[in-house]
């Protein structure tokens, strides 16, 4: 045991544990259940439950976090491929740490100085990074998380068609409709149950066999809503979604809500990362069109989680919404008569207190460059095109969709089922299928070989889907192991 | 500078500036404007914009770290009182170290399979804490921030009294009324324009002489509102209001809930902590009947920022209604055919990811042990009351209300006001007294003394509120030493 305070030994093992992640002999996770969990804590000398919670010595509770971490997913390790994130960029998380000591809120300037410039710092860089239009007008906030992004997005547009929505409420307003493809993030749906727009007027557009909304129907849908009696007002589109990686066609969305005035909001959290890379960035072509930009650099940029930020063109004509749709003027805490207010952001947000998120974003692109950023994104997409070329190559695997984004799609095919064909296959093949993934995915889970997400979903039967993201540590041979893991246990429990 | 890495390098800075925090001749702040601080960044080798940016050199960045904690505000100094929040408690910031270096989310328990244990272990102990009717039956989640908390309680809240609600949206429903003092914190009037209930159909009660909603006038209120053709259907209480430190009358209340079967709610996000301890709990009185609370331990505990509770009690007839109101079955998260899935939380909530944030009240929970963190909040109620004397002893202070929670809410009385009298003072003194808090409070922040919050609410001139939270470093030597600094400042500028 070091020496030192709690947390200056409480570092030396974060720090230790940051540089193992690296090992590939450690189990990407020990599985157990949340039973085996408490008993192995007991054993360790701490109890999970604080029930009659005595206090307890610094050695304790290191050791303790020494358990925490052995038995949470190494979501650092280089074959955890299970979610849209995955390692958290070093750089970020020591700039967390430094957020965690500081521990202030990004409500005034007064109380978070520095942060609230650097917010506004990364904001231009975004902004800019999106296009010329974000960048000659633009506003925004670091949220916690995609959803509540999204959230604030159909606030703004709520506002801008009813303006006394706020006031009045939706009871004795018009029947307002939003407007979203069927493969979008269920955060639309979320969203349109709890601002009161209801779930019955979120009109879920049809998408192309690639899942990208087809502009047809969305045209189609609008027109459909109005004839109803409804009042279209938002179209929450999707830059990479989350099981397809589809890009929405934007310049196609954005002339249709051109047409029918209404606003035009991306969901970019989880594809947005294209942005950063010139080979790439034009899977978000005409997204500079949209009036909100919902971006997760926790997702694929791999900044520590929650790093999440909203944007929207505040043009002249609407200058300060986010201001106008969220403000209250708290007396206690916006105080006109105070030092430098006009930089207050707390009363744009619908929270009050915020963390600091924006610092980790800044450090890390410190750290990196704009040049380092982009190798990030430019690996995913190679990793992930690489892996479906060996997906197409192998007979024991096949693609669901063509690679859109940095997530795979497919299938494990066992043996018994060699050659299948989704179109052809009977209703037996698809139903013997439907139970490969999640054995397999049992098994890794066991053995600690890898983390890979399955669904079903459009009528597919259960199919992985493979995701890279801040995978500058996970290589080619990496790609080949997983894929090889795969096989063997396919062979040996289907 | 250190050996290592750039997270090792600054785990040293950020462990020297905690140890540095009991510093009393260190500044508070270190007064700057926007524009001043770039030009000190850039002075210091790093430019706050990222424009074209080239990667940075460690050695850079951790010289920018130092430069980030000296310029921001020390929350951590014994003579920061100027929110309801102050020094982050060090095991709490060890246990957030650990959330950054572990990256993951608690949206699901195969990826956060020791968190989402954890987070049940901690709502089981607060819920104990809040009374045997949370005890028997609850819910819940920790959420970013008290308003999103108030926020969860109202979606609950109208999806009980209107189940077709989430479907239906706000259009051609019922008028629904909310209701809360005129004390309240603002995050139910962003609630109410959000959720789609609209500001109008937001009542405020009148409240008494010590800022407590009257239960005559919330019963009337309530009468008032059916008579007019609403639907009555939530009462948002609050425990510890945000400038007096109120506790509404909660027994009251209950039973007035009870007889309308209204949802009972209470914001106890900054007074709940008095729950931790055998003197102060009766605060609380009548809180266990509530159907939902908001409690911060990040505010009078100390939990590093953020650390925000939200608690239902579920009874059997609502059971998961937390699943029930936001629940979306999303496949590709949330398969029944994985293990473990019904220790899934994520569904439950109105976002997607969320961190850890149990984690760090856990950890800090097991160092102090419940009697250690009631001495920190009896510490902190002392000091209020000790502060209170205080004023209340000199010529040169006058009490604006009696002291509820650990806020004191004081004038500064200048020489030139001497017997200062609130309800027999001129147009000319009150006009005069409002313009000495915002000048005293502008040398100490340049001077870096203290800080300490003024507002002008209530028809009071600007006063000062000055906030003990986490003050287990502050002493009553501390307390004098504030009293004498404003004393001497009003002296020389008033």
């Amino acid at each position: 045991m070091s020496s030192g305070t709690l947390n200056d030994k409480v570092s030396v093992v974060l720090n230790d544990y940051l540089k193992s992640l690296d090992d590939r002999s450690e189990p990407v996770i020990r599985l157990a259940s949340a039973v085996e969990l408490k008993g192995i804590f007991k054993e360790g000398g701490m109890d999970m439950s604080l029930k009659d919670q005595e206090p307890t010595g610094d050695d304790a509770l290191v050791a303790a976090c020494e358990n925490v971490l052995k038995y949470s997913v190494r979501t650092g390790h280089p074959h955890f491929y299970n979610q849209l994130y995955a390692r958290g960029d070093f750089a970020s998380i020591a700039g967390d740490w430094l957020v965690a000591a500081a521990n202030t809120n990004v409500h005034t300037f007064e109380v978070a100085p520095v942060f609230t410039v650097l917010e506004e710092e990364v904001k231009q860089k975004v902004a800019g990074m999106i296009g010329p239009n974000f960048a000659k007008d633009y506003d925004g906030l670091f949220v916690p998380g995609g959803s509540l992004s999204n959230l604030y997005g159909l606030h703004l547009a709520r506002h801008r068609i009813d303006p006394e929505y706020n006031e009045r409420g939706g009871h004795g307003g018009p029947k307002l409709v939003m407007f979203t493809s069927d493969q979008s993030h269920y955060s639309y749906l979320k969203g349109s149950r709890l601002s009161g727009i209801g779930s019955r007027n979120l009109i879920e557009v049809a998408t192309d066999a690639q899942g990208r909304m087809c502009p047809q129907a969305l045209d189609q849908a609008i027109q459909d809503a109005i004839a109803d009696g409804g009042t279209p007002f938002f179209v929450g589109a999707t830059a990479g979604t989350t099981v397809l990686g589809a890009y929405d066609p934007f310049n196609e969305i954005a002339a249709i809500c051109d047409k029918h005035k209404l606003w035009f909001h991306i969901d970019a959290c989880w594809g947005g990362s294209a942005l950063l890379s010139k080979k790439w960035r034009h899977c978000l072509d005409g997204a500079d069109k949209a009036n909100s930009i919902a971006w997760n650099p926790h997702k694929m940029l791999g900044t520590a989680l929650q790093s999440s930020i909203f944007l929207v063109r505040d043009t002249e004509a609407e200058g300060n919404l986010l201001k106008k749709v969220n403000g209250t003027n708290a007396a206690y805490l916006f105080q006109p008569d105070k030092a430098n207010t006009e930089l207050d952001v707390g009363d744009k947000t619908i929270q009050c207190g915020r963390k600091p998120d924006m610092f980790k974003l800044w450090l890390q692109w410190k750290k990196w460059g704009d040049a380092g950023l982009e190798a990030n994104i430019d690996h995913c997409f190679d990793l992930a095109y690489y892996f479906s070329e060996k997906v197409e190559a192998s007979d024991s695997f096949c693609s669901v969709y063509p690679v859109q984004c940095t997530n795979v799609c497919f299938w494990y095919v066992p043996p018994s089922l060699k050659g299948f064909n989704f179109e052809t296959a009977t209703q037996e093949q698809l139903d013997q299928l439907d139970t490969v993934a999640p054995k397999i995915k049992e098994a890794m889970q066991e053995r600690g070989n890898a983390l890979i997400g399955f669904q079903a979903i459009n009528g597919r039967p259960n199919f992985f889907r493979i995701v890279f993201a801040n995978c500058s540590n996970v290589t080619k041979k990496d790609v080949d192991d997983v894929i090889n893991t795969i096989d063997e246990i396919g062979r040996e429990l289907c």
